[in-house]
This record gives C-alpha cells, structure tokens and sequence, in this order.
C-alpha cells in the first residue's frame, strides 16, 4: 500500500471548550452531550423506532401540529430547505421567494437547480420586514404555486411574522413553505393555526442537540400537492414518501421502510434537545430567548452601539444584528473575544458581512449570566480593536 | 399553544447495550464514542477544519488515494451513492451498472431519478460474481458514461473484486464509480492503483464512527467530467464543487466555503475511527477482518449450516451470508439471539430476504471472541427455533 497512515491522526482529539454565541450551533447541555456517547442502536431496532416516535412527537410540539407527516430529515438544516423543495417543485413550477437575507437568497438558487421560475420579492430596505399588503400584492401578480419565507433570517437578524400569511396563500391556491432554522423556539410558530403547509429547522439552535438533522413537516395540502406530481420526487435522500414510511408516519400498521442508515447517536441528542424543551415548557423556553433578547439590547445601548434592526418588533431574538462602530475593525473584535474567553461573536453574512457583529441567544446558552459576560467581553475587545481615533 | 408536551419525553432515556453482528451499524469502540460527547464546535472554527484535514487524509490513507478531492458527505452512507450520480450524471447519459444485490439496484433507481439510461448486468445465478470477461463485454455493447459496481454487496455478502476493471473503463472512456460502504477495510481497495474515478462507502461500518457521514473521493478524471456538465449539479447539498470548497480541496490559499452547517459531533467520531484504523495499520486490519471470517465459516459449517456464497474468494468477509436451515424459522433465529443476549445477527435483504442470516464482522467487533460467541448463540438459537422436525 503506496498511502501512508497520516501523521496527524496519530495525535489525541484535543476540543477547545467555547461559549457559542454566534447564530448556530449552539452548546449542547451536558444531558446531550452525555447521551451521544451511548452505545449505537441499529436503525431498525425497536428501541430506536421508540426514540424516532418520541421525536416526531416532539418535533409536533415545537412546530406547534398535529401532522403526521411530521420527522427529521438525517442531514443539516440546509438539507430541510433542500427536502421541502424537492418534493414540492417540479420542472416550470413558479415559486415566490422572500429574501430580505442570505437563506432566501439560497432558497432561490436550490429552486433553480430543481428547474422552477423563481419569482422574487426583494427588500431593499435592509433591516426590515414585509407587510402583509406588499405580501399579498407580490402572490397577486405572480401566481405562484409555492410561496417561500424565512421566518428568522439569521444572516440579517430579521423576524418576520407569519400570521396572515396562510389567508392569503390559501386564497390564490398557493402553498406556504417557512424556514424557521433560526427562529424556532425564540419566537412562537403555530404552524396548523398559521396555515403553514411545510416547515422545517435545524438540530442546532434553540433546540441544542448537534447539527445533522432537520426536523421537518408536511400537511395534508402539502401531500397532496406530491401525490399530485407529474414527475418522480428526483433525489431518494429527500423523498418524503419514502421517509414517511420509515418514521412510520402513513399507516400505523405497516412495517417501517429501510430507507437509509439514521445515525443513532445523532437521534439520541435531538430527542434529549426536545425533552430539554419538553420540560420546561415551549412558553417558557420563548420567554427566556426573548428576555435575554431585551436585556442584550439595552447592554447594547449602554455600550453606545447601534442594533442593525431599528424597530424591536422586527428584530429576532435568537440572532441579534449590531452594527460595527466607525473606526472599528470588526475582524479584531471577534477574534479578541475568541483568543482571550474562549467566547464566539459572529461577524456578517451575505449582505451584512463587514456591517454587523451578530450575536445568537440559543437554548442552553440563553442565559443572563451569558449576556452579561457577552456585553463585558464586547466592551473590552471593542477597546482592543480602534483603528482610528473616532471611536 | 394547542399541541401539548408528549409524555414520552418526560422519561429518562434508556439505550440498551447491544452487540452489533449484522451487516452495520457496529459498535464503537469507547474511544470513539467518548469523543462523541466532546463539546460542540463551530463549523468555521479553525480547530475543526484541523479535524476536517485529519479526516480527509484519513480517508485518503483508507481509500489508498492521493486524490485531492477527498471528504466526508454530511449524511449516511447512502448519500454516496447519491452524491457520486449526481455530481457525474446528467440526464439521457448511459450508466451499466453491475447487480448482484440490492445496492446496484437502489443505484440504478437513483440514476432514473437523475434522468440518465439505466443499463443493467445482472448476475442471475445470486452467490456469485462478475467475471473481468462479462464487463468487457457489457461495457463494448453498451457504451456507459458511467459503470457502478458494488465492492461489497451487503444483501448477498459477495466480494466483487475491482482489480481490472478500471484498465477496461479507460479503455472505453467511461468512468468507474466503485460502492465500498460494506467492504472498506476487510478487503483491500485500491482507489488509484486500480484506476476508480469516483468511490465512496460509509462511516458506521468498519470505521466504527456512528452513522451520518459519507467518505468520499473523486480523482482528476472525474472532475474534468463535472467541469465540462452541460447542465448545472441539480443538488445543492451533494454538489462536490462547493464541498470541495468547504474542505479546502481545492487551492490551499482559497478561503473556506460556508457550504452548509457541518455535524461537529460526527466529525470527531469519525476522526477518531480513522485514527484507531491509522494505529493498527490498514493491512492489519483487513487481516483481522479476514482471519474472523475464516473462523466463522469453520463455525458454520462445524455446525451443518451452509453458506450462501459456495466458493471462498467470492465472500465479502465484512457480512458473511449463512442459508437457513430447512424446517428452521428465520425470525425466531434472530429473536432469540436478540431478546436473550442482546446480539444482533440479521435476516436477509432484498433477493435474501428471508433465505439467509447475515453475519457482519466489522471494526471494533471483528474479534475471535465475538465469532465465538454469535457460533455459541446461533447453536442454541437453532435448537429452539425448528419448525418442524427436519433438523
């Protein structure tokens, strides 16, 4: 054999310790962390159909819903976006897509890849949210089959409120698909009562578990609308007629599909993440994110820096947006944090990056100890990091 | 909130321990389940792109390869397959792909889905395998793109062997795409040697990591094929251009790609299972995996059963296909096994299905000791499930 072992892996694992404060992941608790180190299960053992249940129950809790098709796709919050389109769209199909940040953007590039038109309803005015009007004017003139929002858009730290929207697309015959990979848990989702036809997230925000699933959900309407395709749901990885039937969630008594390998280890920490989440309450969980959210905010004010999101209301609680103060280099400020406490502040993304810092409230870390060591880490590294006399 | 918390979640997680002997997942070793609940890490922190280097040259040393474009898929095995076809297949393109089980099928479905024409060898007689002769003469009369053959088809337990093949392929400008998801480190492979243009296998077999991630490699062959697409990668989330991007597999100097939020947690499970297969060396491992094959076909036939696959050096030694006894209840085998030692001896797939048991024999669990305890259980496990009075 001419490949020699590598070096390095001759070497221990050796993993920092760090305080995640960026969009995601987030710290898993050690409950999760204790449960990813037990032994494997075989994906078609009983024990883990029981796990894979108490999952999909779960993830009906949080996505607040009673639809059966209702799992976690073995594969990161990306692969959600990808899952709901795939199975959606076909070929010529048009689809609407709000972008007021990075995900809607990608959204549109992965829709163009499965060959729909993409229609879209840009905002400019970075830092805000559509309304209701520009929403129902925008399905009005383009007719689309799907309409796409970002609930939470973690790029530019915009909330944007799904209420209403469900009348509209139920209205033109339209379906409503949200991304709620940053949002979720921060903020309410009532996808049944919102008429939300599919919806998805990710393991590693507010719910805490690693990333590598995507919890994911499907209504009726959105059934229907496959069961109606002219053409064959194109990846295997993604289809949701197959993954239905290995999480059992068609017909109580038919025996469970082998449709890939689930990873074991990763359904343990997403079913500890949801228990976490379980047990203290969904309510509760919201109110935590959003009160650490405010008490960030004013930490903010004091320090005499500008949030990116002028109005409270539009601004999402798990991701928050700062502006980069004049004379401040952003770069030195985050790796200040991250060399001296081990603490991870996040840069821009997309249409912010070099604007903002972006500071994640999630799970396990939405705490006010934590605010209050990001605020005083924030003040110190701001000091470090002036490249020019304004500041 | 109208959804309730489900009760099932109020429960402390309990997973069995059980002995793995079916064709995957294995057992992780401790040490690799111990780094599985290591703190979670950003998926630009530095230290895990130290660990994502690690991996690729760990899988570079197991693929024997020097192929630059070397990683690991964020998604089980399975998405390997997928991946390979996509990034290499665009619609009306001949693909011949070689069945002797449910994988080459599950392939040729894949494909479909992709818009390629699917040619098939099919191997009738089942326990056997395909002849340097017999590819010659399908690839000459058919003329694929692409020819996909499984190393180590898991439903039949037959070794393909690869030596040869790739001489043929060049010779027909076709590309050799090679499955090693179930043979990967019981038997040899050769990736460069043996001229393969794409492989790939999966984390949860010999390597011994939980499920989740997907090994994979493509050489320069393969990439001029991606680079001269008509058509654009239809997946996002499998195209190995961006990937590449994200495991810096490209120019050293390019930054790294944010491509999509990779599972920390699996990465240093895997890392560690190509660590502990770099300790003890590839040969060595093979030959541990060879030398507990050789026992358990002893055992086997020690016991009057026979094996599905007749002549030796057509076996897979990494999942080992024994025929049911005549008047013996397949299930009841397995059950017992199962229900009284925790011990996981599978039933067939597939053409098997309930003609075969499948023994896997794969990393951490490849050991004389275990051999003999799945030959002690199987014993007793035959005596209490005759059905009639043949045995």
């Amino acid at each position: 054999m001419n490949v020699r072992p590598p070096l390095g892996l001759k070497s221990p694992l050796r993993i920092p310790h760090k305080l995640l404060m960026g969009p995601g992941p987030s710290n898993s608790s050690p409950r999760i962390l204790n449960a990813l180190s037990q032994p494997i299960l075989g994906h078609m053992h009983s024990e883990l159909f029981d796990i894979m249940d108490e999952i999909k129950k779960g993830i009906q809790y949080v996505f607040q819903t009673n639809n059966q098709l209702t799992l976690a796709i073995s594969a990161s919050g990306h692969a959600g976006m990808e899952a709901v389109l795939c199975n959606l769209l076909e070929p010529h199909d048009v689809v609407l897509i709000l972008i007021n940040g990075i995900w809607g953007e990608r959204a549109a590039n992965l829709a163009e890849r499965y060959g729909a038109i993409v229609r879209k309803l840009v905002k400019t005015a970075l830092g805000s949210n559509f309304s209701i009007i520009e929403i129902e004017n925008a399905v009005k003139i383009h007719q689309p089959k799907l309409l796409f929002v970002v609930q939470g858009e973690s790029s530019t730290g915009i909330y944007q409120p799904i209420i209403g929207i469900g009348e509209i697309t139920r209205r033109y015959n339209c379906l409503l698909v949200v991304d709620t990979v940053a949002s979720l848990g921060a903020v309410p989702f009532l996808m049944d009562k919102w008429k939300v036809d599919a919806a998805y997230s990710g393991s590693q925000k507010i719910i805490g578990a690693p990333p590598g699933l995507a919890p994911i959900s499907f209504n009726e309407r959105a059934l229907k609308t496959i069961a109606n395709r002219k053409t064959p749901i194109p990846v295997y990885f993604w289809d949701i007629t197959l993954l239905g039937q290995q999480w059992n969630c068609f017909e109580r008594s038919a025996p469970r599909l082998y449709h890939h390998t689930t990873s074991a280890t990763l359904l343990y920490g997403l079913r500890e993440g949801l228990a976490v989440i379980a047990d203290e309450g969904l309510e509760q969980v919201i109110k935590r994110h959003q009160h650490c959210a405010a008490q960030l905010y004013e930490g903010i004010e004091a320090l005499g820096m500008q949030l990116y999101v002028d109005e409270e209301h539009k601004r999402l609680p798990s991701v928050t947006t700062i502006k980069v103060p004049d004379g401040v280099d952003w770069r030195k400020v985050t790796e200040y944090a991250m060399k001296r406490y081990k603490l991870e502040i996040s840069g821009g993304l997309g249409p912010t990056a070099g604007k903002v810092f972006r500071v994640g409230i999630m799970g396990y870390n939405a705490t006010q100890e934590n605010i209050v060591f990001v605020l005083d880490v924030l003040k110190e590294a701001l000091k470090h990091s002036v490249t020019s006399s304004k500041l």
